[in-house]
């Protein structure tokens, strides 16, 4: 099983009146963290993506568990595998790894659309076989 | 079904090089939101909370489904609904409906917990009564 | 003097973990204001201006005095007044005010341009006019 | 004349519907990069300042010009040197240099404060020592 992942450290500017890192701002981190996995990871870089080919890649359903809070400073490593990849659509599993367990676990599924008509698009054939390289052929669950 | 509910309209800043509101702003909207059912839908003041009580509300869990996209000027309205109280911990289902449809309906469990020492809290009788108010006996979804 | 007024409570997503509103989104709310006054003060609404009109206004120079610390929940009212109007640019005082004084006073200048070339534009008769009504003509600081 | 500096990359979420960096993410940005410079250049932690020592370090003053437009991906590179030491605050010149030239560049007066009760706090001495070294003895502006 590959795993994308990627160290993210908990900012000052991530944390709430609570003193531990907000959640919205999980979501900013996660889709940067997407991006780098659509850069890095499959080859196929977000900007030209969006700006020059008018392909968008929303997510259209989350679901996501905060199992510990974050606090100023943590060392998080964000990981990545895929769990399916269907025609137009790919599930992902993410989640932040820490010293003393993960953070929180999440499913994401992203559409792949033209932004112009806003049709969902089959994947073509290079990303579909980038894709298959973090594939998680176990299934299982972090 | 009691249904509390509040006007938001979609920004510049919530759009994003798609044209479209970027997901993570939405769930920095529905923490205003929360935060205002928790003042007026159900009297219990957030910041009397946080920094007075020292009382935490941590979502732990989110399912979303995004169904239409957003644009700037939008008009939304933002409703929830209660599905389940536990015992320091309650189930909302809450959704953003356009003239056009809803643009996406979600999930939150969401927990009662002593920001001192983080463990879980009993909610007290008083805002379990005050959550009885907008529970939704149909267990229909919007 | 015309002064274009909002009113904007501090939430609990502005706070920080010293809890008080946290500069940066200041400016994200001092956004949402300008995309007001732009709409509801001058006329010119900021989506037709943008996405139909392919025309920005993008800040160019700010001066930002921070004077008093907000918390969850203040009340503040953000103000705006014009201070000169230039050929393709047009400079506004910004502040809010609270009870107990003023929170922010900052100094904007904004450009118009045309999001296409990314030349400089003039203003139109139409919007110069409409900004003359918001014109600070004593010159003095609030 | 020492700099302090680091890479930044504007991401996807930084943009805005013009398609170019949203300017109240460059503060967010310069945030993060200015709790950089306290825990790596100074080698006093932003958490341990905040959190154990109860100290802030309140932005007061800025000055801000926006020069060129920033896009999805572009690689900047924030500097920081610092222009005045002050009994209880430190003026800093931080700006954003990309191969075609910068970005902004802004000045900034941090106070440093006793989170407690609020009150100006003169710099402890080796906090003044480990600023000296950042002191840009030209006084010229990038």
């Amino acid at each position: 099983m590959a795993i994308f992942s990627r160290a993210r450290k908990i900012r000052f500017a991530h944390t709430d009146a609570a003193g531990i890192a907000f959640y919205p701002r999980y979501f900013g981190m996660i889709n940067d963290f997407i991006e780098d996995w659509f850069g890095d990871g499959l080859g196929f870089d977000f900007k030209h993506l969006h700006i020059d080919e008018k392909r968008a890649v929303p997510t259209v359903h989350i679901e996501a568990d905060f199992i510990g809070a974050s606090r100023m400073h943590d060392e998080l490593t964000f990981k990545l595998t895929v769990t399916k990849i269907g025609t137009s659509s790919v599930h992902l599993r993410i989640w932040a790894a820490a010293e003393d367990g993960d953070r929180f676990r999440m499913t994401f599924v992203i559409a792949h659309m033209d932004m112009e008509n806003g049709k969902s698009l089959p994947w073509p054939d290079d990303m579909r076989h980038a894709m298959q390289q973090w594939l998680d052929d176990q299934g299982e669950r972090p």
